[in-house]
């Protein structure tokens, strides 16, 4: 055991260290290499990029992990065996796909980003579609490559991005938005809308004043500055490698003053995850987020219950009137919390608004199923999406574009990715009520004692980085399985205000 | 030879993509990673350069370069012929220096910058004393292993950083400098000085401004926006890895608005060198600048030449009045041309003017020629370098801060580099002349037409890359071999205006 132990941990420690630099360039690439620069980086993460797969597939390593996976009892540490036993699920690809497969898959993603940007750009699903089909035959043929006694069709990629969720789990879920969710949509959507100043929502927001905001941010989350890094992208993302290093992007709109407020808010709670896991992952392949639902359930609980709280902006809004004294000159702080917290029915997801947002959730989890069952042509695609908004969301898109064309998802190969985006917010609304029965979490907003909340969520949830499963992670943190009702209560309760 | 040419070049692929790895961190770790995140990839970058060492290290690669080289006129490719000469001499430290003493070097001068900052900071020249003395010794060791017919002692590490350049090529140059420059600027500097408005000697130069003059200068000098960064750092530097990414950096004092400005043009200077160079080095060996003293050639031109010029001011100071009205509200552009040429004796180097700034160097050469030559003891060093202070710049320095411990090059290791600053300057000057008897530079500069300076520029400097030795370079450009008169000639028509 001792030589495959060793084996295992001297190819690890290099893995992790190329991951590192392939980590670097991609931030680089997203955040600040010159334009043209990828016409000599490009080749350079490439070789990189192959000498961490030899690694990754070197058959002593393989070798290593499937003996240390075989006598897993005989490990002494219960981290360690978690470890051994998530890499040696990872070993799937590797092992079932052919290379050949798994190398022309790699390729596709590759050149289907562009064909998906012309087809968005031109409204016209025609040309995305012969693609697009290719993407959804290579998963199928992936997930016959992967099945298992347990995981059959679509359940094999749902459980890659969240274990232990399936359709089974899934449809759960689902009834009960569908049940509680959408008559409750139509409800509050039908209301009489609120009036704002037209300073608000035709004002201009200079960028260095956002900015500004978005650093007062950082210190009232007590982002720690030593180990983070705000800086400006087209789509805010978060990208951490270690405790000690976080980074995220928000993006400043000079005409839409919460944007960067919110994708501000919403990073933090991912980079805060990965900044408080236990510093014992650092060097090994636990450091992280659990899930990608998990994962979400942070970046929402910030976003939407905290950072949309009343009690948020009844302690914040001075400040965001000290650096726009002119645009917020007639709007209260509660004029504000209304604004941010309308609720309408939108076509784009990433536009829509918390009581929404899961319905456009829904929509994708439904073809999805169809796709990777074959029970639908990619031609038809399209108007099933458009039936299925309307049907869920009340809004029927008048083209592709604001229709099927409008996520990049599919086209980077991530079927069965998108649910996890409900289920993060979901999670959500059950960890913060179990942190509420420990504290008041709104008292502490109030307070600014945002240190509080941190604390909470780093011994219930994000110390244990990997090593816990999200089925695990609920547990710890609420003392119960998961459980949607939390969810559709804070909704209620939010927004029959 | 085939199979010698294809593992050179398999290998060569592979150390210049870890070489881009490796230059991207040291660019993120200057310029924007989070304090704390060294904790995390120190480790990580150690891992990747055993890595690339191992790479330039490894015996058939080593073998394969030793072939080309013995068999080096049946290669046909000119250029291919240059890149294996040079790539050959860069083998000897790898051959001649045994491993665990060149290992125990870098460990040696890892440690030693803490030091130089400690000694610095307390002002104490006896902290410093025994870790210089050791860099000191095992540069004379160095010295030792590298040895040939040709280069001996101190001639070895000069060589290093200016192929073709030792004691006697620089002693001939210095004693230019001794006889003109020394007495001329003692003449310069006891002249009476103008009084500048205490606006623009005293005044506030808000940081958002000072960038938006960068940005300005960045389009006056077509430094091309889709291959270049422009970002702040503690000490402005630049940092290239390919003609499609270079980088630059700056830094903004809000009580000093020239600072930025000269940095900027500076660093520039050394940028669009290595953007300019010709797209076929790309993936070889022989990107980059030849020398450090071209490169500086660059730079300096740049900076003083063309930066500090009456035309260039003539031109571009409406723009600068632009963004600091009231600043410099009553300053013409004569007075601010006056102001940024104004010469006096300094004790840093860094802060020097244009005309002084040689005579700084010579201090240097001159200690280190005793210094590698076993002709000083390290104890006896402060005293020498304020004796040769007052000799040269007529100013003693009243401790070691602003004596001997100013500059961090000894700590890195780098005996040898100081003098291409100074041959830098001279070069340039001999350049410039050249260019200008082909067109008249001045009235380029004034008509905005920094284009034209640059094609030249390209033309006989830049695309050549590595491809020609310093010299080869100058007679290329210049039609003569090196000629400090230029220098001096340039110097005292700008000092006795």
């Amino acid at each position: 055991m001792k030589e495959y132990i060793s084996k295992y941990k001297d190819t690890r420690k290099k893995i992790l260290s190329y991951e590192y630099f392939l980590w670097l360039y991609e931030w680089d690439y997203a955040t600040e290499a010159p334009k043209e620069s990828n016409q000599y980086s490009e080749n350079q993460f490439e070789i990189l990029y192959e000498e961490a797969y030899k690694l990754e597939s070197d058959e002593k390593y393989i070798e290593a992990i499937e003996k240390l996976y075989e006598n897993i009892d005989q490990l002494e540490d219960e981290d360690f065996k978690v470890e051994i036993k998530r890499v040696h699920k990872g070993l799937r690809m590797i092992k079932k796909v052919p290379k050949d497969e798994y190398l022309a898959y790699g390729l596709l993603l590759q050149q289907a980003m562009p064909v998906w940007v012309e087809a968005k750009t031109k409204n016209d699903f025609s040309i995305y579609a012969p693609t697009l089909k290719k993407i959804i035959d290579a998963n199928r043929k992936l997930v016959k490559y992967l099945e298992t006694d347990d995981l059959k069709g679509y359940d094999v990629l749902l459980d890659m991005y969240e274990d232990g969720f399936g359709i089974k789990e899934y449809d759960e879920f689902f009834s009960v938005i569908k049940e509680e969710l959408v008559p409750f949509v139509l409800e509050v959507t039908k209301r009489k809308k609120q009036k704002f100043s037209r300073k608000l929502t035709k004002g201009k927001f200079p960028v260095a004043q956002q900015e500004a905001f978005s650093k007062y941010l950082m210190e009232v989350f007590e982002y720690d500055q030593n180990r983070a890094v705000l800086k400006e992208s087209e789509h805010p993302f978060t990208s951490g490698v270690s405790s000690f290093d976080t980074r995220i992007t928000t993006h400043y709109y000079e005409d839409n003053l919460q944007s960067s407020i919110f994708s501000t808010i919403h990073e933090m709670g991912h980079a805060i995850y990965e900044l408080q896991n236990d510093l014992k992952y650092e060097d090994t392949f636990l450091h992280g987020g659990t899930s990608l639902g998990i994962h979400e359930s942070q970046s929402r609980m910030f976003e939407n219950m905290i950072g949309r709280s009343f009690a948020f902006w009844e302690r914040h809004y001075p400040k965001l009137v000290e650096l726009f004294p002119k645009q917020l000159k007639d709007t209260s702080y509660v004029d504000f919390y209304h604004y941010i917290n309308q609720s309408k029915k939108s076509l784009i997801r990433i536009e829509a608004d918390e009581l929404t947002y899961s319905l456009h959730v829904l929509v994708r989890y439904e073809l999805e199923k169809l796709m990777i069952n074959g029970k639908i042509k990619v031609e038809d695609l399209p108007k099933k999406w458009n039936s299925l908004m309307t049907k869920y969301v009340g809004k029927r898109p008048t083209n592709d574009a604001e229709g099927i064309l409008q996520d990049v998802h599919w086209a980077h190969g991530s079927i069965g990715y998108f649910p996890t985006y409900a289920l993060g917010s979901a999670y959500a609304a059950q960890i913060y009520e179990s942190m509420n029965q420990d504290f008041n979490v709104e008292v502490a907003v109030k307070n600014n004692d945002i240190a509080r909340i941190n604390a909470w969520l780093k011994e219930h949830v994000h110390k244990y980085g990997m090593s816990k499963t999200p089925k695990e992670i609920l547990l710890i943190a609420t003392n119960k399985p998961f459980d949607p009702t939390y969810y559709i209560n804070y909704l209620k309760k939010k927004f029959n205000q």
